[in-house]
């Protein structure tokens, strides 16, 4: 699945403008692939009996419904809202699991733009609560994704909040985090991590 | 807050047609308050660090969206999708919450069209994995709200599925569920059941 480094960005660099635009926006998809990947990890798991874990809807502001007769209403203004929790949670093995997922084409980090204050407020409560919680990181080009637990992202936010670095850096993240292995059934694979780091002890 | 028996009933049919359909109409709204009730629960608990439960957002499938430069995008149609899920879930004392709120207008029974069969699958999931799954069901015109466990809900939904009847009736609610108390801060203190029958035994 990896290419050789490079080889990708000569070929978009060889292609007409307007096709270069296109390719790219099919890069971008391709960047949009860690969110399907994880609902189908999740399928898997659920019909599989091991976990039962879904990502929610994106919450939408509906300001204009039409009821058209014998069919079903449609929704002709709206507006995307910002999740004021994340974006999957659920069970395993009688853990609440709540998680967000982001993945970035920077190579050395994650800027914490990425996620909001509200989100890590709603993952240390969850923590409170004696549940799970964590970020599933991937870097897209270096096709590696991880699984970094609550407690260190809380270490860099807060060291943020004071005017420290305003990002969660690759080797931070290797050191402190765990990758997540490739399955062929469940492509994200991260229960296997919750059973090492959580259930059976270890860290 | 409860009125005397029959009281409402005797205003509205003293009103004409047409400020009744609008009285009826205002009286349907109030039909809807159950899930403003327990969303204001929610916040309370959350505020004082009960409990984490979120009302998960309708799920809603987009077909068109406007991007207007400068300004927020804005979807043009889309419409509301069956959810696969229940409408409430987080977590209270480490154990993961799962559950469906209804109400209706029927003085003697809750019809079983309320409740989807991939719900019910879902909550039968959750109780496998080690959480705790119930209906919230309110009769807006005895003003009462119970909460129902899955196992009775289970025993009568598999009788429907063999023939038997298509709804759960008021006095099997009364048998089975537990009546939650209405507090000033918790309108639907289901919390204080969850104690009573799951949390410190009991049943």
């Amino acid at each position: 699945m990896k290419y050789p480094k490079g080889s990708r960005q000569s070929h978009y660099t060889s292609l007409s403008n307007k096709q270069s635009y296109k390719t790219n926006d099919a890069f971008a998809n391709r960047g949009m692939t860690l969110e399907k990947e994880i609902v189908e990890s999740n399928n898997y798991y659920l019909e599989s009996g091991k976990a039962v874990i879904h990502k929610k809807p994106t919450p939408v502001q509906v300001v204009q419904v039409d009821y058209p007769k014998r069919s079903a209403a449609v929704i002709k203004e709206a507006y995307y809202q910002k999740p004021s929790t994340t974006d999957f949670n659920g069970i395993y093995k009688g853990k609440h699991l709540d998680f967000e997922a982001k993945e970035t084409k920077n190579k050395q980090s994650l800027p914490l733009t990425n996620i909001h204050p509200h989100q890590v407020k709603h993952m240390k409560r969850i923590e409170q609560h004696g549940g799970i919680s964590f970020l599933i990181i991937r870097f897209t080009i270096k096709d590696e994704t991880y699984l970094l637990p609550l407690e260190p992202l809380l270490v860099v936010w807060e060291q943020q909040e004071l005017g420290g670095r305003k990002s969660l850096s690759y080797p931070f993240i290797k050191e402190h985090g765990y990758l997540i292995p490739f399955q062929l059934q469940a492509k994200v694979d991260y229960l296997s991590i919750i059973d090492d780091v959580y259930i059976n002890g270890g860290d």
